[in-house]
């Protein structure tokens, strides 16, 4: 068993932080792994240096991470957009998303950083909302607003431009799922300025990339990761808002979901998520009421730090297991359980990679815990 | 203590049936203290023997049971009206009803008994209700319908006529509040007509009689003590559906809501109940999928027997008890908790006497378990 040299502190130097850059740039290296590396090898740089091994030993041939000229680059750009990179476990980095198994290492920010230390919530919605739906959405979000509730969002049209809008002069945060400095829909340049100004926009992604849909439930975690709370304002049966309502069931956040009549299509959705334990919204005050014993202590950041991984358990233990994970999948669904008790192992151990499979896009989940293999 | 000669069997001959009758005709005896004073004397004539006796020991003088002549002439004008009088644990009286602690001792019926015994399922809901929410009601009472489960509602205007008029030729049973030949509102006596003939009506109140404010929580009770499940499909926020869903609950009956967007105040009661626990209704499957182990298995009576009240506890215990409860309630509200505690008595022995109290005005339920005085 290998013993760690006190792993999760954040970056010290500008190396350092040139590093943890480096090393989530590099291929097939997304957060989880990320969090694997640096517990195992220490810091950002012995990882880097160990990945072509690590890559060869897992049948992987000729493997390089990112190159360092990419990421001065990018660092570059991100001072030019006027972004500031901050880093997990550093002081203005949120604790809630910092808890997180697939925290991502670095944020691109613009914008006031202090928002991210103040309780946030929050309010994702269809992109073609009804009236009634951007209404409830301004409403919610002035009233958390009022509140002193940072209001957290995707910038995408409909009920995330609507709850935006209503809380830029409160406060409200846009998580981009591209570049922190690409926005998009690009009809939202304005409002994303705005946001800049008086607000804050971040990202994880790099500096000027432009989303792709793989981008989007990435976005979403990092959404309902920040939250206490997701507010799901309106929602089609089969739409990006219940991803991100299950990506927060996940994550230990309380869902909230604002009901419609059945016969519109538009609230199926939450009527669903309300039938699946959502709580249902019926104002503000409800949601308020669900915070009430985190706004009413002080909201300041605790200093708490992630839980250790399982160091029982390297990349290389990792790179098995999912192999073993996407042997026993295909295509037509399989009960998570069931996986998990062919794999004889603790449900806390699988349940990570399984969301790593997820987030890669290589498994996808189904209603009634429903696991299928997507490549 | 006593020991009781098998109680709880149905009247064997016509004059224990008019005795029965007499019992729960005479003032101050409602369905709880009727099977007290069964449970305690052994028959309906020996009660009413007992009745003027046990009266002067609580302090009430001159009491006289309800007179033989007004019991004959109710029993004459039942069988002038083409009615039934069905006593609890007869063949034909639903099971479900005969559990309850308030069961009616007697019910008055027009039209098919055999209705009865099929799986039955409450439709309740606003008498105002919007076009939206009749609609639902005709949906829902035509789905149940199919589905072979008999519909269960109050005759009232908007939801209840929707859903009778829907389930006419499956199955339908109005539950009424004043005598089974009373209809009210008098606009539904065609729709009355046509339930007695291919339906069921059924009361528990004399013949004749005129429905007051008071007998229409009563008649609620009735309505889901029959059904499975209180299906509740458009309610303002203060309005008498919440109160048969909350009886419904007290029975342990399932209660379902069909939502609606919060900015319709004809929702807000429907909200209300989901947030507070009730199954959220898309559709008729979402009634149909919790009836299910149900309406699975054989439908026909099962030949249970009401549990024994407790022994121990006489009508005098009883009325000592109902002064006690009355005693340390005012006008302001109480926590019921705390009430219990003062007591000294277990949850199981007062909760029967609140009910009791309830039914009979004396007392009032309060949002939060809070209970005040009445009188």
């Amino acid at each position: 068993m290998l013993s760690y040299p006190t792993p999760f502190t954040p970056p010290t130097t500008e190396d350092d932080r040139l590093s943890w850059l480096r090393l989530i740039r590099s291929r097939r290296v997304g957060a989880v792994t990320f969090w694997r590396l640096i517990g195992e090898y220490g810091s950002a740089q012995a990882a880097l240096h160990a990945l072509p091994e690590i890559a060869k030993a897992a049948g992987v041939q000729g493997y390089e991470p990112c190159p360092e000229p990419v990421i001065l680059k990018e660092y570059k750009a991100g001072a030019a957009a006027g972004a500031r990179l901050l880093c997990r476990h550093e002081p203005a980095y949120p604790t809630a998303l910092a808890e997180l198994a697939d925290a991502p290492p670095v944020l691109w920010c613009i914008g006031d950083p202090g928002l991210l230390s103040r309780p946030m919530v929050a309010l994702v919605g269809a992109r073609n909302a009804s009236s009634l739906g951007q209404r409830m959405a301004r409403k919610l979000a002035e009233g958390l607003g009022a509140a002193g509730v940072t209001v957290v969002s995707g910038l995408a049209r409909g009920v995330d431009t609507a709850a935006h809008a209503a809380a830029l002069t409160t406060g409200t945060i846009a998580v981009m799922a591209g570049g922190v400095d690409v926005t998009y829909p690009t009809e939202n340049a304005p409002l994303a300025r705005e946001i800049g100004e008086k607000g804050l926009r971040l990202s994880e992604q790099p500096i000027g990339l432009e989303p792709q849909a793989r981008h989007f439930p990435l976005r979403n975690r990092i959404i309902s990761g920040l939250a206490r709370a997701v507010v799901v304002v309106e929602a089609a049966a089969r739409s990006g808002s219940l991803i991100t309502a299950r990506l927060a069931l996940d994550q230990g956040r309380d869902v909230f979901a604002v009901p419609g009549h059945p016969f519109d299509g538009r609230a199926a959705g939450c009527n669903m998520l309300i039938r699946d334990g959502a709580t249902l919204v019926r104002g503000v005050e409800d949601v308020l009421a669900a915070l009430a014993p985190v706004t009413a202590a002080a909201p300041e950041r605790s200093e708490r730090t992630a839980p250790d991984p399982d160091p029982q358990r390297t990349w290389r233990d990792m790179a098995t297991l999912h192999s073993q994970i996407l042997d026993r999948l295909g295509p037509s669904p399989m009960a998570e359980d069931q996986l998990i008790r062919d794999l004889a192992l603790p449900s806390a151990t699988v349940a990570p990679e399984l969301l790593a499979l997820e987030l890669e896009g290589r498994i996808q989940r189904q209603p009634g815990g429903l696991l299928s293999r997507l490549d």
